[in-house]
């Protein structure tokens, strides 16, 4: 994965977008999203019907809190649906159980997220799902297209605010329900995940805990090391077959070496079956890198996608190369076609187009190749290529530095171990995300609940029968803690609400 | 206390300031400085020089921390200052005691707050003041005059950016001394209070601990009675003398029924020797009520403003009347003088200018008198006419509700009790604003440290020889309190500085 050019690729909706010439885009952070890679590359992907318990509301929501000037003022439109099917209302104090959206189109989450509808009814809670400002239906200046082409609307755009939105949302949902005794319990996956935990940290008086899955907030500044996202995926493959991870390791030497050759890219064209002609074969190393990545990230039960690219791998017939076995990984998890799009990933969804911003501006997370460290070619994150891609791409230089400015991450248990309380930190530690997830009790309401064989997100996607009993204990583990956090509140409730 | 017009006292500088027409200005919310109103009344106040051992400095700071439009990352110069004389150094992980700014130029707060000073050489501390940007010689766009009539160049002046200031400072000074192990306590008097207290709740990564002095972090929104204020200073003078008490009780409506008759005016101005002509009644009324505040709140030891005046109206001659009394408690308190600036509190000073916005934006206190609960005549607290001044003003609406949603403040101990650590809350019961204050335990880190006969931010002004032994106790506990975090935390540096 190199400083390539994406930009070719989507051209037709970024001469959209930016009103300066582009030369380069910034290094690809691998994206986060709790729920599968397909609404990344899939344009033709719908989500599943919803239940019609789910009603759709919007809130007038404030574009800038933390500012006075007129502009300010300025309001948008934020999606949020509601489940009160199994609440047992205001009058019993029954909980709220809010999901945090992040950065996707809210109604991805209501078809896959399932863990709040899977649980409202022991609770006898309310659900609520807040969509992210700048994603779906809550984009403040008419289409995501027009909103993030200009360098004013596009500025309000961050997690600060986002969090911000959604304490207005529930503080004015709990006084229109005339709900204010119920605990508010928030739940994120991914980035989302890291707004929950952030969330309950910045507003305490708002949310009685949070479940954070899959939030690498360490991900951050010189936190962990760059390079803990790709050891992971590094150890899946090579946990799944040495020989898969030894057949990977060595292929982009070789994808370099054919390229190199008179008619080398017309050669790799054939071999990977393109769909269009390769520019170069970062082209290639790129859209395989995230084919391996995705695998790993969601690389969940039953059908293990690590395992299935190296069985495509491992299976090739006796004999085949280097290449020819990469490329049976490939269909295996791809399926047999008649060609290949290696544009797949850049497909400019919101999430793509969002998510740029969101790293150039302060969603700063450096994840590398390192030089040896991985079965990836070396490729070290480099922060100032970052920084001068990212003022190439908007004009503005991220800041690296604001996140754990704001939010703290240093230091995690040492700052946090005599502060807060009733935060899960849930991971898989096959999710390569994990590696900026926090994996260890940081005092005995702030946890670390985490599987040996998990990935991401996994624990707040929706149960299904064939869920392996670790999930499902995984998620036991969760939902008593939480009854844990709401029987103290009530108690607390009772002692302390005539202060 | 009415909806009166100050503004006409004010024209020639609020000419420049404002562009629009203004008839009427918003309710007057009695002022939270640290410091005694001198600084707010008497424009030939000059602070005292400071000891050579602080060293002035600048930081480049961020003009908006929350928003990433271009315009966002202008910077000014924030001005800081350092004394370094009883710092053990880096080396030791020595404290470090920054004291926050607040509505004032820091160079009052330099002159006054002897705390950290009186402290360091106990802890070999480090000691820091920050100025709070939009004073002293921190603002951003020029002189405060250019800065504050500028629709769009005064609204980043506000709480939340102010305390990402601070936090930018603080990491940026250990960064720099390498002193990233030294814990932080962090210091403030009144508004300066509430943001340390809201520091160590929003940013527990940079600050060990608070000492929230007299800040009324619970006078907000519907959390307290909006009369608690006027009720101290009432309660403070019916204390210091019944009859005093009596005699100002009376004496508004006395001041009513001379102003209606032909000649009324004049007749008060002789009276009360004023050096302008009262254009109404009004006028004198905020005047006495200003006096009367402004004495309780600063009722300090050894002299006792409270007693001053009201030995002005108790000890006037046998047989003088109730507006001569009033005229002799103003004498007392003034000195004598040939005549008295009814408008002294007008004086637009920069905490007259900056405090009246930030009233007007976010820190919308309701303060009113109530219709029959203290001395002071009915006035009750009317948000929406207050809005409506704030609107006629500024061109924006108040967020009345904002610093309740992103700091919290209702349920405080419920909230509070399972999370947060290391905050002092300390109040005088004699100052009115101590009914905004936390005057309870809230757990066994947040704590409510008070003084029956204390006044406001009296723990943090210099020692002196003269104080009486229950604030040199205060002080002392103070002390006591942050030397056990600083005790714990290098127990937990020790233990988790790892993780």
């Amino acid at each position: 994965m190199n400083f390539h050019s994406l930009l070719s690729q989507w051209f037709p909706l970024l001469c959209l977008i930016l009103s300066t010439t582009i030369s380069a885009t910034p290094y690809n952070i691998p994206k986060l999203s709790a729920i599968k890679g397909k609404i990344l590359h899939d344009p033709e992907t719908v989500p599943a019907s919803i239940s019609e318990d789910f009603k759709t509301l919007f809130y007038t929501q404030t574009l800038d809190h933390f500012n006075y000037r007129p502009e300010s003022y300025a309001t948008f439109n934020q999606r949020y649906v509601i489940n009160s099917k199994y609440w047992d209302g205001a009058n019993a104090s029954a909980p709220i159980f809010v999901f945090f959206g992040a950065e996707e189109e809210l109604d991805y989450d209501l078809a896959d997220i399932g863990f709040l509808s899977d649980t409202a009814p022991r609770f006898k809670a309310l659900i609520v799902f807040i969509e992210h400002r700048y994603y779906g239906k809550s984009i403040p200046f008419g289409t995501m297209e027009e909103t993030m082409k200009n360098e004013s609307t596009r500025g309000y755009f961050n997690s600060a605010q986002a969090i911000a939105d959604y304490a207005e949302v529930i503080l004015y949902l709990k006084k229109n329900l005339s709900a204010q005794n119920s605990p508010v319990i928030v739940i994120g996956g991914s980035y989302g995940g890291m707004l929950a935990s952030w969330f309950r940290l910045k507003y305490p008086h708002i949310a009685v805990g949070a479940l954070a899955s899959s939030a690498p907030i360490l991900y951050f500044d010189d936190i962990i090391q760059q390079t803990g996202y790709y050891s992971i995926v590094t150890k899946d493959f090579k946990e799944a077959s040495e020989s898969c991870f030894e057949t990977i390791r060595k292929s982009w030497s070789e994808i370099d070496e054919v390229a190199s050759k008179p008619n080398g890219l017309s050669i790799l064209n054939q071999r990977f079956k393109t769909c269009a002609q390769l520019n170069n074969s970062s082209e290639l190393k790129d859209y395989l890198d995230n084919i391996f990545t995705e695998a790993a990230q969601y690389n969940h039960p039953p059908t293990y996608p690590v395992t299935i690219v190296c069985g495509g791998i491992d299976g090739a017939p006796e004999g085949t190369d280097t290449l020819g076995r990469i490329f049976a990984g490939v269909a295996a998890y791809n399926g047999n076609r008649s060609c290949y799009n290696i544009n797949a990933y850049n497909y400019p969804s919101q999430t793509n187009i969002g998510w740029r911003w969101q790293t150039c501006s302060e969603m700063v997370m450096p994840v590398g190749h390192g030089i040896n460290d991985t079965m990836f070619p070396p490729s070290p994150f480099d922060l100032n290529q970052f920084i001068e891609d990212c003022k190439n791409l908007y004009g503005i230089l991220p800041r690296p530095h604001w996140i754990t400015t704001y939010y703290g991450g240093h230091d995690i248990k040492l700052i946090l171990h005599r502060f807060a309380s009733n935060i899960i930190f849930s991971n898989g530690l096959r999710d390569p995300y994990s590696s900026g997830g926090v994996l260890q009790n940081i005092s005995d309401s702030v946890l670390a609940v985490y599987t040996v064989n998990g990935s991401h997100c996994l624990d707040i996607l929706t149960a299904k029968q064939s869920d392996p009993q670790w999930l499902v204990q995984q998620r036991q583990i969760e939902v008593e803690i939480i009854e844990g956090w709401i029987t103290k509140y009530y108690a607390d409730l009772l002692a302390f609400k005539q202060y």
